[in-house]
């Protein structure tokens, strides 16, 4: 499928929640995988040792998953509204420039969490097709606990067009997500591992696989 | 919630796969609730003795629901758009006008097959605010295999707005749907016991519940 | 229906025109009714006097209508872009769990007021199905002079699929109105009480009632 | 505004519910107003004395509102579904080169009614812009009583971006709305003169006149 | 990208117009491309002659473009209404089967002509995912005259997001279309050598190439 | 058409890129045509003399198609998002009140550079209807190289249904493009003479046309 791939998450764990058995699938596939974290927790809401807390689960999980490198922007995290819009998208548009990935992900527009809109914005920004570096595949991806909470029909929903069979890759993602400890919740809570494998049978199943991550594929050139 | 309930299937196992659960719940807590099945198979794709088959295991698998009555129209299945219109909705609105049902449930407008969306429609005219006996709830339920497969943002895509906390129920679902043994398929395909259960996590876990159905309001008088 | 309901209003008069009739409805018929109203006016634009003026309004008018209490938050109206999101979220979260609302009413995301989108997405955020205290149900309500100004098909057009019958309090809503003697205007403005009749009119004559208010059901746990 | 204006009906008295106001002032104005009425009631639903009343009734309402010239056409109402696309195309292609109207009203695609769904879609047909006598603009048109009726957010929605000011023209348009005795109902029926007064008045009210029709614009060559 | 391609096209010149440059691309890189043109014109419209002579310059059209083998189905052109939607998902299953493709085109949901509706909906029901021949990857293609006149917002219209290059296939392309001397149409016509040659300057500008063909991905699984 | 014309344009070209045809022909026809440009390019991204270039590139380009008076409001280009929204509303009422079009030209409300976005929300709360100057028409306009790089189907899509023939003024609209030398760029940029040309010609031949710019009309009172 791809080469260099590069996942755009706007707090750390997001990326394993939508892309984790993709990302696991392509790097076992020989791929490189960039993962770049776009905001940091900031006080009063985070101290710094959760923050450190946070980047050190990020690399363990990433390390499970065959993540080659990860990059740690260090915008405020639930106040990207703050920010202006443009130096989002520069810093964005750098790494684009620096892996010149030919595949990218990015989070959905309609999740609930302002920074998930931010980011898909700016990504897009980054990655017009008149950027010389323009990736040629964009996928958008799913976030337990962010897409299933904005409102039905008001906002954008979440309706995939791409499945990635993650059959033998369903249990490194599970690995991986262990790894945010401080961020997994126990069931029914969306952010669990019982509903992560839930997803998983739903969407493997809609294409007649055991387990499939699912995406909207915003943008190709072939 | 209701006190008379009226569930219309355009085939037999429509009702189970998605409002099965929802049934046993208000079957239990006292409600009345009644099932249409608005086609049957026709020669030369059904048998006589297949239809028949298909009639038996739907009043075996509504017993173990608690349905009060089953009621089996003869519109030809997978012909749906054969027959004039009017004619569906005469027919669904001469039960609405015999059971008075407050609440109503339909297929989805937006399922791949041509039957649910004609029978989402005639029940919509037939249960029109200036019927008398219009109900005076309506919800749209999702169909396992029918639902997932039409085309994303082309077709409107099903979001659902109401979750019925079915955790107590979802064995009597799986329970009622093991009578339709020739519909149920093995997993991964979605018309499976694994496919159903996952379902049932993902739309609780939304709502923080262990097992939930969901459904889109269509209209609501109160 | 409802035995606590919490109205979220971005300005002082948006939960009458809005909600007005249900309120006086519900709160006959024994619930209690809570309204924050998000805003108030700042210099240069609005004098202390003329604020206090619109607070003193607000309160006569829920006093028509039965309001339980009346909460005034202090963000700056028609400037609620240059507030971190984060902080109303934080302060309408605090409402809902001192309240414990079981049904919240919030305005319409497509509102052509910058106000009343930021206080929709505040809303759901702060009602989370994973928040303890998540309303069971909520409803968004339209807005007479913001709800029909935006763009047709181009951002989110309200199309309600709740109607609740006000005709015995349709007078009361209005009478209600009236206490905001700075904020009606003549016919044909929108904003006057022929206007508020018609929508009356035209809401309830939809399901077949003399007076209805039309809301959207963002979400609902049975 | 226009010269020549053709109005096409999926039944007698849509024509007047959606744009008896804009027909009588247009007319007013030295338009040439030509109304084409699609269907004819058929046995075993209506006796060919009701079709007969059903065109007395609309031609004493043309009558009131100035049109030049009525056409009845005889696909059968309430089955329109039953016969061929083409054939509805083809008439209404006749009756376009025939009258060369630089602006057509048809009625809107999201009506609950089946027959108004495909004259909406046979009109555009006919109107293609290669057609030579492709009229310049093309409005839909809301029919009470079947426009509000449809299910929201799952087919599409009725929002205006066409305001005609009909306030010197609505008690003209209620009067014709008199001539169809067999359709108006007592209010709150949607098909009441309440109704229509309330709709009039809000649309009206959104634009900051006394009384509106609303239309969609379809299309329009400049 | 693809070794099995099948294009389905409602009528002759639909696969030249929609997918014409992408077929000479794919077939030159070794691809198979299949093409099933679904209808016939039939009496009275068109004579058997004419009928003979789409036929032929199909094949023409064809040879030019590589195509492997061309199957020709025989519906009822501008008809397909009046045939039922099962025996058209069945002849396309039967297609699907034979030639076992990776690669699906067809018609877009959204166009006005009736006949691509149906196809449309009748290939998504030949390829749903538990057809054991499905399809790994479908896209909906354009066509010139008949995409862009169908009614902004209110039906589907057509938005790509795969862009696949094919400059140096254009001429190929327009070769190609010459072929159809009975459907070519001087320009301003949209159906003319000029238009097609704007489109795919639009197209492939839009992501920085001399020009392209575009396509909305449906589904794929990977 | 219109005697006086407002055109809003973000940045310095877009008015050109979305309305230049437009201009010419109005302004031939007798219009009085008024261009406010919202933004000014801000250090440390753009110069003072970039400034001034672009300035005076406009004030050239709209010389060429007839421009009466062009208006630089200074809000900071690329960052309007750090600007209440509440000052360019105001800005852009004071532009409405001094001139008092008819007719309003504004971005589209789904173009990629959030700029835009800002724009068409505070240009439709500064046109409201119940604004005494409130202008009797608005058109939303297409800007290459914005327009086109949106997300297919999560964001809004620009779709016209109001097409301008420009046939006789397209070769001005190109001279007046090129008078903006530090704007355009050479093919296959969207933003060149051949994608402008392309872009118009389709635009025409949808509607029979040589040439024409199209649009979405937002609001219409007649």
């Amino acid at each position: 499928m791809s080469n260099k791939i590069l996942v755009i998450a706007p707090h750390p764990d997001d990326e394993v929640l939508g892309v984790g058995g993709t990302i696991a699938r392509f790097a076992a596939e020989g791929a490189e995988v960039y993962v770049a974290i776009v905001t940091k927790g900031c006080p009063p809401d985070y101290s710094e040792e959760m923050t450190q807390k946070g980047r050190q689960e990020a690399l363990a999980a990433h390390h499970v998953l065959g993540v080659k490198e990860t990059i740690f922007l260090s915008f405020p995290a639930a106040r990207l509204d703050t920010v202006p819009h443009r130096d989002v998208n520069r810093q964005i548009f750098e790494l684009i420039k620096k892996f010149q990935p030919d595949t990218l992900f990015i989070p959905f527009y309609g999740d609930i969490h302002m920074d998930h809109q931010r980011v898909f914005l700016s990504s897009l920004v980054a990655a017009r097709p008149n950027n010389p570096y323009a990736p040629k595949t964009i996928y958008a991806y799913e976030t337990l606990s962010e897409t299933n909470w904005h409102a039905p029909y008001l906002t954008i929903n979440f309706v995939p067009n791409v499945f990635v069979d993650i059959s033998p890759y369903l249990e490194t993602k599970l690995e991986a997500m262990q790894m945010y400890a401080s961020q997994i919740r126990p069931f029914p809570d969306e952010r669990s591992e019982e509903t992560l494998r839930a997803l998983a049978t739903l969407r493997g199943s809609t294409v007649n696989h055991f387990a499939a991550e699912a995406f909207y594929l915003v943008r190709q050139v072939v």
